[in-house]
């Protein structure tokens, strides 16, 4: 799954496997000064004016799908979004020709989700764009471990050190992995929190990662309890396990966060299922930094946006 | 279904239940005069600049979303549309979560449509931005009949002291109970006409309102004949009215027009039904004034879009 | 199929059918500086200030409608997207109705696709905008077979002598249609390729045009050799050939392009079949121009919404 070092051009954010802590601080400061500006509205809006946009979407999501359109109209760039359920893929054409087409449109920065993992990498090597990875398959989905980075940065003050609990559906996030490789990078540790049936055996070759199959073990002492959507559309049927029963096991409650330290963060990528895999008062607490999370997506995606496209040699 | 005041802030446009005419007078003269920039394509494209509109529609309407969108753009705002189909609600996020990620996006201008009556009641308690009720249930469609008063006042130079009938399937129309708070609090009497079916006995205690069952009697000297769709997709099955039976008893044909005062306004909300709810002659006629409703459209949701933005304290 | 002159007023671009080489070429020339300005990142963004493009899509076509999009934003246009599957159209509303409620909101460029010929004229006659045809029914696509031309200009310098071999499906083709005037118009000869089920007996009577149902024998001594998709999806279940059956009469491959002249243009509308109209090998080769094409109908469509747009009296 790893891509070689050649597709990681600095253009590109593909995945954060193999960055370096010197890499990936230079996107969480630039997203946090963005994020004083989006506060008070005086983003540079002429950051990226004149250029193009384009926002290949293979698979719904519509949260992603705004933040990085956001991004790219608050620093004055032409966004256009294309979702393939339209396109011309259904017609037959390969990912290649897509590409092609892409390049002639004269596209400067192209962000794409795709079911297939690898799939943004296989477009970087024929695009003259900067390509974005915001999703592929089980693989990374970098912006993603990039807003929860600059969100605990800015309440604990570094991201070294810190034992992060991440709870829950880990089989099917790819969150997950960029959160492994950045936090690794930075030096903190991983503790992945699931049922067994959940939690993929090779995950713990991955970084710095501990595996319990035990809530009340996974969050004791922890910097960071974050928690996962449980994805019941990706799971067959007759394996969705029920709310009450995952609610029961894995499901973080005031008992259960009262392990961590306190004060600990309480984290969700989101969209919730509350009071599957998070009490409505938990996801509501003063620990809760879910709302930033978003908030600092949008930081992050101007600050990946911006950063890439300095990185571009003009073709 | 009446909203509490506080829910009326100044920086919402939820209802318009309950507002004064000195209240409503603000928007249709601010609308009035960007009728005359838009028509020069004048209009202030630094009104809005830098702010965020997001149109939530929960159900589909291309021609009420591309009016907010047209407003939005002709006054500088970042527009980005969310149709709920592709959106984490149907993930089972629930309305509040919805509320909570729009504000971390830093929306400032929310216009929002709903199947439920309240929905954007309840966004509005909950976000900061300034929210506009497009249409929820069969609640009220505000921006709906602050375009109809503007065009009646260009026409007829008031909105006192008149006599507006508004014909057809009511039961369904949340418009018809936006009109009828406008024009009662404007001094204006109000007809309801149609089929006992279609006309629920509850309306004519929301304001001036008189209820006729039959058209000679309802358009009879009346100044403004607005005819309304017949919304056949929401009826059940086997409750829907032929077009050529309704069009016989309750359809507005040149004859029955010229029951109401000479030069009576003709109007309708769109999409007609020609044949069915009105006749092709007559939606086409030198009294038509449906076409001019839509520009006032836009007009009015520029008004509404600034308007609402300057009442806003800023977060 | 011929459309009333007055139709094609200046403002509108619907057919190529009769125009004159004098009233071509203005397009062609002013696109060739755009595509220069585009590779550079300098189009004129004031030239379209204010000016809103609506793009009404009665079909979908994600590459079209993204051309131009991306045309619109580069000149400045505020662009809308209106697809029809969320539209009032489907509520009943008729075609002149939609021109109406364009008119009604100050719509200065129309783009417009429909599966019926003639639409756009239709269109044309009732709204204020100008109207560009982006493909309508099996009449014609103007913009294609001006950027096909444009393409063809760069490499061989002119368009006036050339012999153009246009292969494949072309019953079901708009593009052969519009490419057939423009050519004959600049005094080119085209050649129609293909099986008798896929060529009309009707389409040697639009223009110069000489129809060949072996490949050997239209290819010989070609100009440019212009592959056309095999449009599955618009035949009847039981008529479509196989894929492999085709390729082996009627496909492009290494030892057909060389019956053509040494250096041959290959071309292609896209997205293609690969392996059924045209091999991987030529279709990437270097006298495929068929990415350039792509370039090429940003460009031509920048000239033809600003050129329509200077054309047209104020309304």
């Amino acid at each position: 799954m790893a891509e070689p070092a050649s597709v990681n051009a600095p253009h590109h954010l593909l995945a954060l496997e193999g960055m370096s802590a010197a890499e990936i601080e230079p996107f969480l400061d630039l997203a946090a000064s963005y994020a004083l500006l989006s506060r008070s509205r005086k983003a540079p809006r002429e950051a990226l004016r004149g250029r193009t946009l384009i926002n290949l979407f293979f698979e719904d999501s519509t949260r992603t799908r705004t933040s990085f359109e956001l991004a790219g109209k608050r620093l004055g760039a032409d966004v256009i979004n294309m979702s393939v359920a339209n396109s011309s893929v259904n017609k037959g054409e390969t990912l290649l020709d897509t590409a092609a087409t892409l390049n002639a449109m004269r596209c400067d920065l192209l962000v794409v989700r795709h079911a297939a993992s690898g799939a943004p990498a296989l477009l970087a090597r024929k695009v003259d764009a900067c390509v974005v990875n915001a999703g592929d398959g089980m693989h990374e989905h970098p912006t993603q471990a990039l807003l929860d980075a600059l969100t605990m940065r800015r309440h604990l003050g570094t991201l070294s050190g810190l034992t992060v609990a991440i709870c829950g559906d880990v089989g099917h996030s790819r969150v997950v992995r960029s959160n492994i490789h950045l936090l690794t990078a930075m030096g903190s540790t991983i503790r992945v929190v699931g049922p067994p049936t959940l939690v993929p055996s090779s995950i713990a070759s991955l970084g710095n990662v501990e595996v319990h199959h035990n809530m009340e073990d996974g969050l004791a002492g922890a910097d960071v309890v974050m928690m996962l959507r449980l994805q019941k559309e990706r799971m067959g049927a007759g394996l969705v396990p029920s709310a009450r029963e995952f609610f029961r096991f894995y499901g973080l409650d005031q008992r259960r966060l009262a392990l961590a330290r306190s004060g600990a963060l309480v984290m969700h990528p989101g969209p919730m299922n509350r009071g599957v895999e998070i009490a409505s008062d938990v996801a509501d607490s003063v620990q809760s930094v879910i709302q930033e999370q978003v908030e600092m997506g949008v930081a992050v995606r101007m600050a990946v946006l911006e950063r890439l496209s300095r990185m571009r040699v003009p073709t």
